[in-house]
């Protein structure tokens, strides 16, 4: 006989690694759950400053290892975390949202207790949950609770959505049957319909044969739903050019010879737009085409040939395969078109150079990008912010092995800060020496900024980016600079690890192109031995370019 | 002919001041519709540091001016804010929530756009405010716009609840008739059925006729109904002795030698239970018996003979008269009650004495809490947070005029941060030599501590008592205080001024009584000329003893 609280192992069954880290604040319907967890070796209780910052910090945690766990508590807890719940909804990131709530006597009594809205409801919240995730539900039979929390995480993993599971806090403590605990959880996906697979890998193979000009698109469901490595597996075998959208940049290496860029539409490098806009076919994995991601939804493709790998579909020009899965269908295109012969292909574009600046140019933009290309290193994981980090970051070519972390659909500004902090401790447990590095704006920094003190608390060193220009620069670009409202209050930032009781860290500000350039040519600065925030000094109304472009059309798109 | 925005100032209608604050955070879907709040005279923009914090600030507001605006974006903005709207429905606070969302074709194309779940269901995130407001809609039609608009508005006061109200994008530039602008919207209730009305005050006048211990007892919804006055006329006309809850608390004046402490079921001073729980009727106003409003509903009365005036009806014993509403009723029930002849009434409990120290005592919360009695002045605005604070505010006797704001139902902690920068802004309207006083705990204070920083920014100079004791103390009482996870990182609290670039300020610190004391005697100290931390170093366990015992009951409750 197990504990309930003891089906959380579950969780260690789901990834090769010890350590492992839970998400959330103590609230006194999950007091008794959290008890537990010390039971649990090798699980770590986070801490998170507040609600929503632990439910960012558990999507950027499980954007690294694929799955994560949040605690709240009923009502006050849980809804302070939808919006970053509602994020890893729209974004596909696997999160297992457990909320503490009123024992099961309380809740039959319809007590008018506190964290209710004082209506004798308790239903309210799990139904606003229901909205937002892949599935909703509470526990209330404990003779079948092992096998609703197994499903709670099966789904999570499986559809890499958030799931809800909430835990009547009198149930915290009841003993249940620990059979379920011998056994991994079965997480293997229904297997494809054979003959539906079987024609679209030969209606693949056929429309390989036929095209001149075949290209691939990376998008966001790639590293979502990990196919990377099947993937590139069919750039290597095809050799065909390789491209990623904004939300797929990190999923294939940017140094293999047949990366060609990032493609965003009308936003896009004209040398990249060409290759691809001239492409007589495109298979395209993962895609997750929302605006921000297209450059307004402006692909233009010469070509109807079509195929997009889904993870839970192909489509094929405008016929849909159901159920036909790339995460089980991409290993056998591979040798499929292996066997096909290689073609002559066109050539892949640069990247953008480095822009030139002397070293008492005023820090900017456009040259702050391309000069991180040649600063960052094998493995790092770069943490972008909605806003101008987002659109830069696609101007940086990254290194080998590394990941980019941003949300560029969900969008909620703040999210980056979390997100550190939850790939910060998932890159601890993976490779101590990897470095995570976040990008951002002082506007987006001021909502979530207390997630800082977690990384404080924890000895974790990541580098903090600050771009101080002074107010919501992304704002300004859309609507007019002179709006009042896009300022926001000018703080110490160098000041911060201090105020969070840092003992080693560095608090580095930066306003010209030399002193970044030295910073980034220092050895020392380029090894994490400490927690660091770097403040850049940039002027308010700098943007990336691709950014410029983007704010004209957002503007007219709302006004329509 | 107006513009829809200019809607906005109908809001001015609501009050006799000139100044008005809206609360909220920029996003680009709300951005046309705040370019235009600029234009209204007397109309500010808060810019809240985030969008919880800009909810909970509204909430304060509001219940100082009985009606807040809060803007936010759609999807992202609105779902950060949902705690504390919620908060403000379980507590009965009237709340605006105007969201600004994507434009109509984009919604009606069910474009992938930021900000969604990226399913192109653009109705989600109404339905879940749906479940926490007393009213959601979207504005789709321009010709009953404004009409929509006065009903929002109207619904919102008339309730004292949050109300829901979407406008699209391309909407907010367009032009609407003004008529409705020239006539003050309609506040007037429904008016109480006649008859029913004339039975009830019969009735009552019989009860108390009959009484020999009536007392009266104020609770939530006197200050949220706006019924202070009657209620204080009654009393004066009665002379009954006068009680209120933890949540009425602030509701009448605890000078008047009428008053006789504060009622919390076993929670209760032995010497204020005896009167209150040996009463032969109790005129109950505006109740709302919550867990920790009662003691964890340990009400002991001796009588059935019970009034309950509401905001919605009225019962008696256990008769319902629906319809009936305190606020249209009690003053003609005061002038019923001041025909009839006086009583022999019993003697008020005395207040709790300041309970001796010495100086060189370490400072501990029961010293605190009776030495706080001297320090307050008339028409202080006390702010408390869910925790030590709530506890501890009962056993301080409040100054002629004091308002008490807390959170006791919903209990979200950190929100007293966000209800000082509402509370401070709405005294800085009415009269800005009131002070604004906080007491949070460290715990708290971590969730929201950036809204400090809109203190700053707009040159408001509240006190706020940090009480540190290194963590969740009151879930430390509630689970044992060896668990880990209520610890939280230890900050340079007397750093955070700085950090948030306040130019004149103190950040002061207070280890022993002594020292308490010397500031509490400090005629300087007591003029509000600047913002003000003072930290309150206590011990770890250190709980008001009401609040030793409420933790237990909650123990029990969860493990029930």
């Amino acid at each position: 006989m197990a504990q309930l609280h003891c089906q959380l192992t579950q969780l260690t069954q789901l990834t090769i690694l010890t350590k492992r880290q839970v998400f959330g604040v103590p609230g006194d319907f999950n007091l008794a759950l959290l008890d537990h967890i010390y039971e649990v070796e090798g699980i770590r209780w986070a801490g998170n400053t507040n609600e929503l910052n632990a439910g960012y910090a558990a999507d950027g945690y499980s954007r690294i290892k694929r799955l994560a766990a949040l605690v709240t508590t009923f009502g006050v807890g849980e809804l302070s975390a939808l919006a970053a719940v509602a994020g890893s909804y729209a974004e596909h990131v696997g999160l297992l949202h457990v909320v503490g709530v009123p024992s099961m006597s309380a809740q039959n009594k319809h007590l008018l207790l506190h964290h209710t809205l004082g209506n004798g409801d308790f239903t309210v919240f799990k139904s606003m949950s229901g909205r937002i995730t892949e599935h909703a539900s509470v526990i209330t039979d404990i003779t079948t609770a092992a096998e609703q929390i197994d499903k709670a995480i099966r789904t999570a993993y499986i559809y890499q959505r958030p799931v809800y599971l909430a835990i009547p806090a009198n149930l915290s403590d009841v003993k249940l049957d620990a059979d379920l605990l011998r056994q991994p959880i079965n997480l293997e996906l229904e297997p494809n319909p054979p003959e539906a697979e079987a024609e679209v890998i030969e209606v693949v193979a056929e429309m390989v044969l036929k095209a001149d000009h075949p290209i691939l698109l990376i998008d966001a469901c790639a590293s979502r739903h990990n196919v990377m490595k099947e993937v590139a597996e069919i750039a290597r075998v095809t050799q065909f050019p390789v491209f990623t959208t904004p939300m797929g940049k990190g999923s294939f290496d940017e140094h293999d010879p047949r990366f060609g860029g990032v493609y965003v539409g009308s936003l896009t490098l004209p040398e990249v737009a060409k290759v691809v806009e001239h492409a007589d076919l495109i298979l395209s994995f993962g895609a997750l085409l929302s605006d921000f991601n297209t450059g307004s939804f402006s692909y233009h493709y010469d070509t109807k040939n079509i195929v997009e790998f889904h993870s839970d579909s192909t489509k094929i020009r405008s016929a849909t395969y159901p159920e036909v899965k790339m995460q089980l269908i991409l290993d056998k295109v591979a040798k499929r078109l292996s066997a096909l012969p290689q073609k002559k292909l066109c050539e892949v574009p640069p990247y953008p150079p480095l822009i030139k600046a002397t070293p008492e140019s005023p820090l900017k933009q456009e040259w702050l990008w391309t000069r991180l290309t040649s600063w960052l290193r094998k493995g790092d994981i770069i943490v972008s912010e909605t806003g101008t980090s987002n659109f830069g970051i696609i101007q940086t070519k990254f290194p080998q092995g590394a990941v980019g972390i941003s949300q560029v659909l969900w969008g909620s500004i703040g999210y980056s800060v979390g997100a550190l902090v939850g790939a910060t401790m998932a890159a601890s447990e993976v490779d101590p020496s990897r470095r995570v590095i976040l990008f951002v704006g002082d506007g987006s920094l001021q909502l979530t900024v207390t997630e800082i003190s977690t990384l404080v608390r924890w000895g974790l060193k990541p580098y903090i980016f600050i771009l101080n220009n002074d107010g919501y620069t992304i704002e300004r670009l859309i609507r007019g600079e002179k709006a009042t409202y896009n300022d926001v209050h000018m703080w110490k930032y160098s000041k911060l690890l201090d105020l969070f009781n840092a003992k080693d860290h560095d608090a580095l500000q930066v306003s010209t192109t030399g002193e970044l350039d030295d910073l980034f040519n220092d050895a020392k600065f380029a090894s994490p031995t400490k927690i660091r925030t770097i403040e850049l000094f940039l002027p308010q109304m700098d943007a990336p370019t691709n950014l410029i472009k983007q704010a004209k059309i957002t503007a007219a798109t709302n006004s329509e």
